[in-house]
């Protein structure tokens, strides 16, 4: 991955656990149950942009080098990684 | 996409549009709403199903020739509609 | 759940399976890839939709008659089934 | 919600905020993408546990609380934000 994309997945993850002791902070104030919930999900969304923006620079690295390379070997690895990534995010 | 992928493909989408009919029926048969409600998300990971083993296909095929390919604007808009696809299914 | 939902649910439901049709289609046709991975993309979005529309219809008759009820396992019941109903949907 | 599920949301988070900081570490390590976007997605299931837990608990105090209370305008606004909850994490 390339050092800005690195730097901004740093930084947006800062961002995030921030976010996180902010909702512990939400509960310890019993806060309403709802808004609670909304909030997690604000973090589960910021978690998806950043795997987003990490495998967006992994296809233009690692993928595009192993599939320009020699090895079927490596280029089938990276492949069946994408798919297995894709599984996960588009379970239900 | 090779043919044994897209043979698959319509057969497993088929068999999502009898599904679909018969929560159709399920419907006009006036069965319960959490019954109906299961149904509907079977369908909907069956149709994530057929998505990935489309992008798998996509990756070892188009994918990998435009990657290998020397237009360097082919490889970019081949790599962005994997982001973007990605991006859909992790939306939340 | 109410009449309206449930004919709304059919009508919906019913464009569903057409749209199913006509993604089978593309692939007879060999289209590209990525054009039929959006088009289940968007079948899968439109169940979603139907989903929370009978999920809806549900609170508001068979949940809300529950617990206004006086059985509590019958409360218990519907609740511990929006509940699972919303796993499914949070699982990644 | 109750005590126990609190408790449990805060022990729950605060056990994600350290994940996501193992993330970060593993940004500056330059650890293999993947990896990472594993480790993210792993976070965005825990943050999805959470949610379910808290809306299991909300749904068993104040949802049943307005249901069987006499303000339709409460009762109303309860079911609303629920079908909203469900919308955002069924979205795609």
């Amino acid at each position: 991955m390339d050092e800005q994309t690195r730097a901004d997945a740093i930084h947006r993850l800062k961002s995030v656990a921030g976010h996180v002791n902010g909702i512990i902070k939400m509960l310890e104030d019993d806060r309403y149950c709802i808004d609670v919930i909304k909030q997690i999900q604000a973090a589960q969304t910021a978690l998806a942009r950043v795997s987003e923006s990490i495998l967006d620079a992994h296809l233009r690295t690692c993928v595009t080098t192993a599939i320009q390379g020699d090895e079927a070997a490596e280029r089938e690895r990276v492949l069946s990684e994408i798919t297995e990534v894709f599984r996960h995010t588009s379970r239900s």
